[in-house]
């Protein structure tokens, strides 16, 4: 584990770096925003820890409004459980009895669901539930659309409903729609196609459970790129965005309602970087690589200086090269990088410095930070 | 922290997933392979930590003939000096009051030098030495055509080294010399040009030093793509390779002498994952994403599979395309992944589960994970 990286007090120049900053200020509102359009639109919000891996931010989205938090690991769900979040849906297939148990044992302290697209795994977590003496919620994933994990729309949904329904320990609750791929897209009409057929994919399935008799009481799915899609559709009745809290340069580029960057939401995470060389005047080095950002999205972006570019990326150095008119960088000069990617940022850090002001607030442990299993 | 994922004694079916497996065996042979050639060519080697992040194997290196270790962050230092290693050379600048005073702690301990590229940076590093009581080793990193850290050889590395032959507290003891870039270049024909252009970098600048009667007992760099070039230049005679513990598809890919696969050392380094769903015949999704291996190389290749793709990599999952004959894959079966970037891979896991023969036989903890300040 890393060393803490501030006190509580300190200006951003005494971070240690790089370290994880959370601006408040931005994170509040980009909560508050969401929670407000959830609000409006009459449909639950249950954000995505697997974004931010950290109990005290669930809390502040709950606190603002959302039903509890989903993720994509049993570990993260014990994270929030230890953290305090009492509903949690893990929004992904569970496959081994040692994770079922692990489950299970979650749910004698909180509303526990998890999702399923096959019957081996609804007879596994049934026989967890019933050795526990716990009841957990489950939800039949149905594939929208992203051909990753999901089971056919329609009948074999339905199917795969019943076999819940009557699963002792299970309890039926609904759908698990979401469409990854689709928050990645850069055009607004290839979100809305994606999710128009995403949509046909739920229809089609709630059919099929209506005339079975099985009562859908969730349609959980939506992420940062379309849940305005999903909460108007009539169909969805829980959002499960997660990078909004945040943000990152890719879901900014994905470009707002004007084809411009995405800016309904706030730029709230950053990785702290010190410039620890600067080899000539165009030039300079800081001291964060891919050990403190995830790479596969591209470089960073550098906060509040447009004409600083990140335009090589190692393992612990970024190379920043300065316009011709630039203010030159420094040893020992701090720069804000915006990751672009933020999920895998958070994921190698052991803490959030949250900072209000450009003061050090409080220091969040990200105790859901490797629990990938 | 992730739960530890096995028992030592069990087999790797009962291996929690995602973990990051280590091959014994092939890990052994590489390190003695490795160590063999320097001996072989008459020069040290001093393996580099950022890619294991681990006393355990900094350990096995040394007692297989390596003079200590490298490594980038002073935070790796701490873990490597706490876990029993006696020589560390920090290969790069370090900035800051506090990182500092923390490394120049450590030499009460063990051995420890670091890079300078600027002369703020030496006042900086000779006044922690002197407050700690201590001597720190200096090298002079020079731009070897890296275009990354470094001055530029000849006459300015010569003033560098002057000023830390002077600074109380520090001693000159060489040249840091890595070209990181042409690790990564595909054709043996351009790792050879880059490597001749840094040996021409090496030379006036040992030049300019031997005019100012500055002794220069150290000249370290090399990587796993280009070690053989420096080993047999007569100017390195430090190795600091790394990433041949461990290789990863990247690696690879470079090419051997004979223009196909990089074969010289093996893959020790896996993650291992599980299927956790099955969707279609052709397809399998395993437990494992962005989260359990970093992604900027490019996905995964699945170990001993030829006959099946890693084709989509999200944060949690993977997307296996099974070929058209391939034997199928079920629910609950373990793949072992290569990853495509062996350092950043590492960086997210808390423990190696070192097995042999199919039998977990260690876990060593990485205790240098996230420790990138």
């Amino acid at each position: 584990m890393n060393i803490i990286p501030a006190a509580v007090g300190a200006a951003i120049d005494d971070i240690d770096t790089p370290a994880l900053l959370v601006d408040l200020d931005a994170l509040d509102r980009n909560v508050h925003r969401m929670a407000d359009y959830a609000r409006s639109a009459g449909v639950r919000l249950r954000p995505h820890a697997k974004t931010h891996k950290c109990p005290s931010i669930a809390l502040r989205q709950i606190a603002a409004g959302a039903v509890g938090q989903c993720c994509q690991k049993v570990g993260e769900a014990e994270a929030l459980v230890r953290g305090g979040v009492r509903d949690v849906l893990v929004s992904n297939e569970v496959v081994g009895v040692q994770k079922l148990r692990r489950l299970a044992a979650l749910a004698t302290e909180a509303a526990i669901a998890l999702c399923f697209d096959a019957p081996e795994q609804v007879d596994a977590a049934s026989h967890a539930a019933v050795e526990a003496g716990v009841t957990l919620g489950g939800l039949v994933e149905i594939d929208v659309g992203m051909q990753r994990c999901g089971v056919a729309p329609g009948p074999p949904a339905r199917d795969l409903a019943r076999r819940i329904s009557e699963a002792p320990g299970l309890e039926f609750r609904g759908l698990q729609a979401y469409h990854g791929g689709a928050q990645h897209l850069h055009g607004a009409c290839e979100r809305e196609r994606a999710i128009e057929a995403a949509a046909d994919a739920v229809r089609v399935t709630l059919d099929a459970l209506g005339r079975a008799g099985l009562p859908c009481a969730v349609v959980s799915g939506a992420g940062t790129g379309t849940f305005r899609l999903e909460g108007r559709s009539g169909l969805w009745n829980e959002l499960q965005a997660g990078s909004y809290v945040f943000m990152d340069t890719e879901y900014a580029q994905i470009g707002g309602r004007d084809g411009g960057l995405y800016t309904e939401f706030e730029h709230s995470l950053f990785v702290l970087a010190t410039v620890m060389s600067v080899p000539a005047a165009d030039r300079a080095i800081v001291d964060a690589g891919l050990k403190s950002y995830s790479g596969e999205k591209g470089a960073p972006w550098v906060h509040g200086r447009h004409d600083v570019a990140v335009v090589g990326v190692s393992d612990e150095h970024g190379r920043l090269q300065l316009g011709e008119r630039a203010r030159r960088l420094r040893l020992g000069d701090k720069v804000m990088l915006i990751p672009g990617h933020c999920d895998p940022t958070v994921n190698l850090h052991d803490w959030y410095v949250a900072v209000r002001r450009g003061r050090v607030e409080a220091l969040w442990p990200i105790t859901a930070r490797g629990a990938s299993s």
